[in-house]
Formats: structure tokens, C-alpha cells, sequence
């Protein structure tokens, strides 16, 4: 048992995006990421975990007993006495448009601390598909996955080119900008999509043309802009009101 | 010119809490939080600028011009080729409760870029004061500083005893919980306080006799919780509907 010098290597490659896609693979690690992928439709490879977590879990398959400190040298996090697991990627697949609900549209979100907190607040208001640029981190980052508290195992993510994917949307397509309707004199749909870009760069210019409806948020002070977690929270919370 | 060794230490020092309160100042740092601190009611001690900088400020006392890798050093960013001021803080005095509009209460926020977010959100709504936990992380923290995108400039912080303040505050006192009245169902009345907990604590136990109201940002999925900066965002939009 215990962890080998090859798994070792193994784990510790699979914190960079290179590795992650030439095995189709990324690292679930921590008691509340486990539990929650354990209630998902991920697929687990292969699970690194002390005897105290594989026995609360039950899990039977490809499971390795690790110390606490074996896991924490491969984990990203400053201690874990838990477990890591690897867990299969889900296709690239672009969401089904004829179910009903909101889908959200990140144009070149690049932190991974805003994209993780955007996957947990659509989680709150059950969105369930993000489609991503090409140019937004990778979902499958390990700070991504663990600042989402859980809610990446939720959530499917379609990196695809938006302005492809926004032309083949049937749906209509509203888009966060500095000078748009105002949010809270707007009736929402039960279905649509909510298209949000960058802080610096805003959403591309390339794509205002199949943006169906400006929105904005109203202020009622001075800062120029919002951040683009909170942004994002705010706007699901006024499509949520319907 | 140049910054000599002295002034280094000085500055450098000053991203340190113990020194920050020894001397009661801080920094601003980078083009954008200083063009902002221009405008506000903070007093600047020194200015540390590369000519172009200065120049374009027009700023006459105190200055000292510096080369562009002098200023780099001594601040928290990767690089800094605009100038780095000294500000004294301001004095730690209670908002004034006869004043309209909502004042802001945090319960132990810990990380500065909640914190950052948070006061750049309530500068976005208006809100001019927030009053802080002393175990709240320090609003003149760097990074806290940086954050903000310049709102700090507008917000003035009281670190206080919320109990203290609470029992003495004749505002209605709303408080963010799991388990509250849905916001999207509230009336807010024009003035009041906002209390908001700790991601992992919630509002501390002993404040609960002091919120008049608990209120809730409703769910339509399955995350258990919302980012503290997040949810504060989401209070404060429905708040500023009325």
C-alpha cells in the first residue's frame, strides 16, 4: 500500500492543464470536493485516500490507502488529510438547448478565484451549463475545482467558439454591458442565455451582434465597474425573479 | 532624487499591519487607485513617482521622483512604474446614523479579496460606510487596498465592536442568513445596516438578538452556500430596489 514514486508523479502532473488533457483526467481533492463528486455523474478513475476517508466513503474500486502526508505532498492544498481523486473529464459537448433553464456564456474569464465562484453562484440558481471561450481558464483547473465548494460536480462546461455557438442558439441572448436596459425594470424568460465578459475587455466586440439584449446593472455610486463574479451573481439573481 | 535606502525600509515596512498602525499610514499603490485617491478626502503624507507620473499629476509636495525598478521594489506589485503614496488613514469614528442610505457591517471577513470586492460592490450601491468586526481582516492591507479598484477612496471603515455598535444604532438591522425571509419577496425601507457573517461561521451567535430582521437570498439549486462578497452584492441590489 502507500503511495509509489510513479503515482506520485502521476498525481503531481495532473496539476498542469498539459497532462490533465493528454490523460483526460483532473484531481478532486478534499472531504467536501469527494463527497459532492461522489453524488455526481463524474466518473472516478482512481482514489488516493487515508483509511479514515475510504471507510466513511465505502468506496470499493481502485482505491490506494495514502498517509495524510503522502496526500498532501500531491495535493494542491497546504494540507490534506483527506484523500485526491482522479476523475474522468466529461465530453466537450454543447448543451441541449431545448431544456429549460438559463445558460450562461463566459467570454475570457481568466482567474481562475472568479471562474470557480461564478460555477458555485450558477450552482445556486440552478444553472447547469456553462459554455466557455476558448481564452477562459480551464474548468478543470484544481483552483477552480476547490473554489467552487462542490458545485463543479453540478455544472457541465462546453468550451466551444461563442460566436459559433451563439449563432446556432435558438434562445435569446442577453448580454452584461455598461449601458444596457436597466436589470431591475426587465422582465426575464424561464429560458435564455447570459452572455459575460471579461472585466477589462468587456464582452468581445465581435460578438455584439448576436448579443439579442444589452443589460445593466444600475448604480447608485462611484466605482466604475463591478467585479465579474459579483456581476454574474447579481444578473442571476434578476433573471431568477423572472 | 532616487529613493535612498531610508525611505526603501520605510515603505517597505509599510506592508506590514504593526508598522501601517505604528505610523497611521498606508499605501496606495499603481495608476488607477492613485488618480482615485486624488479625488477623495485622504491626506497624503508622501508621494514616491517616476516623472512621467508626476508630471501628469501635477502633484506639489512631498514628491520624490524615482526610477521605475525603485518603485517595482518597494511595491506588492509584480511591477509598478507609475509611484506608490503614503496616506495617512483616516480616524477610527463611528458612522454618522442620521445620515440616509445603508451602512455595511461585516462579521469577521477574513480574506482581503473578499473584502476588496466587497467594498469596490458597496461603493457600486452607494453605500459610504462600513463598520468591521476587529477580527475583519484591515481594510489598509495592500491587498485589500488594490482590490477595491479605487472605491476605497470613497468608503470610510470603522473597526468596532458590533455588539457595542449594534445595541447603540436605532436602524433597522438586517442580517444575512440561511434560514431568513426571501429578499425577493422584501420591501427595504431607505436607511439601515446590513450585517453580514463569515463564509464558514455565518453571523456570530451572539449578535442574533441585535438583527431586527433575518432576511435570504433564495435558492434554485443545490450549492449550500453563496461567497461572502457574492451574497453581500445580491443583498445590495435588492436592497437598492427598495
Amino acid at each position: 500500500m502507500g503511495l509509489s514514486k510513479q503515482k506520485q508523479k502521476y498525481i503531481q502532473s495532473l496539476h498542469n492543464k498539459k497532462y490533465r488533457n493528454q490523460y483526460g483526467v483532473f484531481l478532486v481533492e478534499g472531504q467536501k470536493s469527494i463527497h459532492e463528486l461522489l453524488n455526481s455523474d463524474f466518473e472516478i478513475d482512481e482514489a488516493f485516500l487515508t483509511a479514515e476517508a475510504s471507510e466513511s466513503l465505502g468506496l470499493k474500486l481502485n482505491v490506494t490507502i495514502c498517509k495524510a502526508d503522502e496526500i498532501s505532498k500531491v495535493s494542491s492544498f497546504r494540507s490534506n488529510s483527506f484523500g485526491v481523486l482522479v476523475v474522468k473529464m466529461k465530453e466537450n459537448i454543447p448543451p441541449d438547448l431545448n431544456v429549460k433553464g438559463w445558460i450562461l456564456v463566459l467570454d475570457q474569464i481568466n482567474d481562475p478565484g472568479n471562474l470557480g465562484t461564478i460555477i458555485r453562484t450558477a450552482d445556486w440558481y440552478g444553472v447547469k451549463h456553462i459554455v466557455c471561450s476558448e481564452n477562459t481558464v480551464e474548468f478543470y483547473n484544481p483552483k477552480v475545482i476547490s473554489s467552487t465548494m462542490g458545485s463543479f460536480s453540478r455544472i457541465t462546461p462546453y468550451y466551444a467558439d461563442i460566436s459559433s455557438f451563439l449563432e446556432q442558439c435558438s434562445l435569446p441572448v442577453y448580454g452584461a454591458y455598461l449601458n444596457g436596459e436597466n436589470v431591475h425594470r426587465h422582465q426575464f424568460p424561464e429560458s435564455g442565455v447570459l452572455v459575460i465578459g471579461s472585466e477589462s475587455h468587456g464582452i468581445d466586440r465581435q460578438l455584439e451582434s448576436l448579443i439579442t439584449r444589452k443589460i445593466t446593472i444600475p448604480s447608485f455610486g462611484k466605482a466604475e465597474s463591478l467585479n465579474a463574479g459579483v456581476a454574474t451573481a447579481i444578473l442571476l439573481d434578476n433573471i431568477s425573479r423572472g
